[in-house]
């Protein structure tokens, strides 16, 4: 068994993560069942109401009243959940319009998909073999150490097609060491990083001008967020064109409020082959009709300065957070707040004082951090009220304080 | 390189492949943008209507009312399209309902997933760790040669966790063979194929009672379309309870009329590890809202006679279909149907003169099935009206002809 655990070892991660899910479990922290409220709450089966601050639709988007209107209107016109069909082969003309609508807002040839990982597990495969590649030869795939999970789970199958790497995160002389060694290298990592923190990408931008270094990053944590039209944050730092050498994928269920995932090809990367042999792209799985309507509604909110409200209104929320409660990526910009703790069972003790205080923060561990780096995880939002926010920093002040 | 491509070959793939995607693509097969007519057809941006022979939802409930219905009430009640943080942290109590009515109806604890492929890239590893097997051992993994893509995608991250194995398709020789020579062996294989026919469950059972093979199945294909619950082909075979050595996964979005994925649990499969550790299961992804009201509308028709209806509605419309139709699988009471015409031009041909019939046919080649064994993929549904399936047979009888 020599060969084995390369890549993954889920044997180390169940041994060393699961008693930390089993506190927060017995700490109440876990599968909690709720109904919303209508006033900005979820609640409890015992009555119990909360404000949830890991909610990961920053703008509030998912329960705006065009949102939601465009879900039931599709409905009511199309009369159908679902073509269940490939939508290779035959396809809803909303879902033409959503991702025409989105290539133009976001200046980059735009595909839809069932969810961001399914982008990533049909997309970071052909990366491998190169096929998505300017010359279509192999690369060495470099993951950086902190990619989010959805995209370390292909490393094996990546593994199968060419040389793959771990990179230290966001080290740019083991990346420059690795691009003076080989012909061909394409990095894989996360915009904004799910635990706090972004891509340096303007001097990765700066290794592609020098080695044409290939970059794929996941920004699903900062599209809508970041750019006019809401783009992201690596497309934003991408002036013109997206070029042959970087593909953004990225999220429509967290700041764009709907569901499913969004991929932006740039003029050399083939559509054709993304839709046929992109694994589940072309699978008979697809967007639901009512989150093809939804999404749409929230195109067209991208397209209007109420986007630009909802931004400025999250940038509020952080700047707030900012000046009251320090963090490692204080002044960051970004709504994404990791509460370092230590041990484990105090971020699990530590969240459980905040439920009581009416507040749902996540406890993070291993394998989401690394182990004795516990932690508080809290996510802003642009429909946090300022009284909402005081409370949830007021209680952060007294509860981030060393239990006794 | 000598270590690369023992479980995938894009390159292979891609080159024997897209030259008939192209075709098919150029025969205006492919990339079909449609709206539906509100009378059982799909139109085309030139006018030109089609039916389309090739849905998954073999029921038609997709379009049933209260399927629509239930999408829209709850949207409309909870006023958001997605919670938007991790189903393990915090869920619709709505997503509980819907879980305790598939677990009463399918009689097995049952998880719903964003997609059933999903549950496989969560799942499978699990399984090739050994940490959803009885003592936890690693087995040696034998994937069904036809096993479906979402599957065999997975192969190389099992791989990295325990010695992985191709069958021949429904070879129980093979498998037992494999089963004498090690202590511990999972076996990995649809229920229902998706190009036809149907994996040798009891046989499989005995294997299972002789050696405790290790059975994971998914039956997207018959969820819905067999069972007095909808529990479909694999689980309807299993009597009484699903055992710690079985695991069935299936999609929502086929037969079931909606959207996501279910994994049918037996009792020694460890919910908690399953929610934690099996990668998407634990993601901030979930099926949205619409989707969850719809499928516990969808979950209230399984409980009613109406079930049963549609149900004997598709197995009158396969009966009628093999009465003039000779296939494959002529008789085996399932509605995939696969009329093979051998070169991949020949069966691009017969689905662009099927279309011009005004029924879409999917055209099936490599790496769908093997090379030299192209055809006509037909997916016979219950609300296929009868003077309809006529016309379809009337066609297909014309145009399975050799072409001239």
């Amino acid at each position: 068994m020599n060969d084995k655990n390369r890549y993954r070892n889920t044997e180390s991660m169940i041994t060393h993560g699961n008693p930390s899910f089993q506190a927060a479990k017995e700490a109440g922290l876990m599968d909690l069942s709720v109904r919303g409220t209508g006033r900005g709450t979820l609640a409890l089966p015992d009555g119990r109401e909360f404000i949830n601050t890991c909610s990961c639709s920053y703008l509030g988007l998912d329960s705006h009243p065009e949102v939601l209107d465009g879900a039931i209107q599709i409905l009511q016109r199309e009369k159908t959940m679902n073509l269940a069909i490939s939508r290779l082969r035959v396809r809803l003309s909303a879902m033409d319009e959503l991702e025409a609508e989105l290539s133009r807002l976001w200046r980059a040839k735009t595909v839809v998909t069932t969810t961001a990982s399914a982008a990533s597990a049909g997309l970071l495969p052909l990366i491998a073999s190169g096929h998505l590649l300017p010359d279509g030869k192999r690369p060495v795939l470099v993951f950086d150490k902190a990619a989010h999970f959805s995209m370390n789970l292909i490393k094996p199958i990546c593994a199968d097609e060419t040389e793959v790497l771990t990179s230290p995160h966001n080290d740019l002389d083991f990346l420059e060491d690795v691009c003076r060694k080989h012909a061909r290298v394409a990095y894989v990592a996360d915009g904004f990083y799910s635990m706090g923190g972004a891509a340096v990408v303007k001097e990765l931008l700066a290794l592609q001008d020098r080695y044409g270094l290939f970059l794929y990053f996941d920004d699903s944590h900062s599209l809508s967020l970041y750019g006019t039209a809401g783009e992201g944050f690596v497309r934003t730092l991408i002036g013109g064109d997206l070029g042959p050498r970087t593909l953004i994928i990225g999220s429509l269920g967290k700041g764009f409020g709907t569901a499913g995932g969004a991929v932006m090809l740039g003029p050399g990367h083939h559509t054709d082959l993304v839709g046929r042999f992109a694994g589940p792209l072309g699978w008979s799985q697809s967007l639901t009709v009512p989150a093809i309507g939804a999404s749409l509604a929230s195109a067209r909110i991208h397209g209007t300065p109420e986007l630009a409200e909802r931004q400025q209104a999250l940038r509020a929320n952080i700047r707030y957070f900012d000046e009251r409660i320090p963090t490692r990526t204080r002044g960051e910009d970004f709504p994404i707040k990791v509460i370092e703790v230590g041990p484990e069972a105090e971020a699990v003790e530590r969240s459980r004082r905040m439920l009581e205080r009416g507040f749902y923060t996540s406890a993070v561990f291993f394998p989401i951090v690394p182990k004795g780096r516990a932690g508080l995880r809290i996510m802003l939002r642009a429909n946090l009220a300022q009284a909402d926010l005081q409370r949830l920093c007021d209680a952060l002040r007294d509860v981030a304080a060393p239990v006794a």
